[in-house]
């Protein structure tokens, strides 16, 4: 029995998210329905999170064990051709511990969101980014942020189906800065609670166009009260970038 | 009568190209049917230059007239409406002088060719870059375009059937550059021949590969001779970024 470890780009627009579903193709399945077609084996894959439908990853970290041996490369090279036209890739595979877990090994996850802001929307990057025609404060939204980082009950930032067992969480960075017509959202922490970047984006938009002051992302958080975050974003702009491993 | 201008943006891989053409959808049909939608007036769009099939563009320029009087802001916002939901984007709409022509009055464009390199295909970047396995050395590339630059005869670097007087073009600019798994060529002259940039690309990835050396790419420009150029790149990768006006 052998180990690999996957790192993993996904497109999530046509997915219902990363996780085996009844309702729709999931990238789970894709990558399961292509590693049997590779060794003839029925696998489980196991990610480092879920992501949700219609979000994307740079750098998902995947495993699941085989019987028979096989050559890393050949893994990356098999899957990449039989998970197409799946807008699935596997950037990298290799040889992992067998007691190397993707989930519960996890370090630290580092995620992107990505706002389009300016008056049209995206022609190229539909569905990969979050439009919005109001002018944006990026300095005022990276100050209010920053009032979000370090140890907190996010409760407030935790949609109602979030199965996490604590709402306390440990944010280590959320740094919003204007690039181009983009602003960029990036978030570090250990772990998230379902929905947190993207209450978070909803919330720091707010910031941007004045409507909110950083004084008030603050109140919010302390309020613990779900019925006090902005608007949860569309999944659009979302990217999972990296998983760190011990 | 009143003349506009449109900044555009498009997604180049659902269309035959810029020119309206019988045997599939086209940039230019997309914006004169939305045209019409907005103003009932039928008009034909001029483009700064014609892009190919699956070409895509970030800044697109045409002009065309309308007798009734409009403005330029609601011209933006109804064609974005009505252009839905082809991917083709109206950045900046304006009143233009009378005597303004996308084409000829146009006194540079700019192109970017963007490459991934990488062993693993594109997931989120499928059919917006050329994705080339073999790793490319873009320091002997930028080398090798060098030679390139200048007013020379491109015959060499000519699609047989460009319809341009001439073959004899000034290359004001061609750097190619490594950013991160990328490489981009950036392409600037007044005007290009028929698969030129393509021509360029696929030349230059040869002397990425070590298959030719710079050498080898001054001598098939001085051979005038089309079947000494290397293999066109497809369209995916090319971008037109801004047209000058003077």
């Amino acid at each position: 029995m052998t180990r690999f470890r996957l790192t993993l780009e996904y497109d999530g627009s046509p997915f219902v998210g990363w996780q085996r579903q009844d309702n729709g193709p999931s990238v789970q399945a894709a990558l399961e329905t292509a590693i049997e077609k590779l060794s003839g084996e029925r696998v489980t894959v196991t990610g480092s999170g879920r992501t949700d439908a219609g979000v994307h990853a740079l750098g998902q970290v995947a495993h699941f064990d085989l019987e028979k041996p096989f050559e890393p490369g050949k893994i990356r090279e098999g899957l990449n051709h039989f998970l197409r036209p799946d807008p699935v890739v596997v950037l990298d595979a290799a040889i992992a511990d067998a007691d190397f877990h993707a989930r519960f090994s996890a370090r630290a996850r580092h995620y992107l969101f990505r706002i389009l802001n300016r008056r049209s929307p995206p022609a190229l990057d539909n569905k990969r980014v979050w439009h919005v025609s109001a002018q944006l404060d990026a300095e005022t939204m990276h100050a209010a942020a920053q009032t979000l980082v370090g140890q907190h009950d996010f409760t407030t930032f935790r949609a109602a189906e979030c199965q996490a067992q604590s709402p306390v969480k440990t944010l280590d960075r959320l740094d919003v800065s204007r690039r181009g017509e983009e602003i960029h959202i990036e978030a570090s922490a250990r772990s998230f609670l379902h929905h947190q970047i993207r209450s978070f984006a909803g919330t720091l938009k707010l910031v941007g166009e004045g409507k909110w002051t950083p004084r008030d992302v603050a109140t919010a958080l302390a309020a613990k009260d779900r019925a006090r975050c902005g608007p949860v974003s569309p999944p659009d702009g979302l990217y999972l970038v990296r998983v760190d491993y011990s």
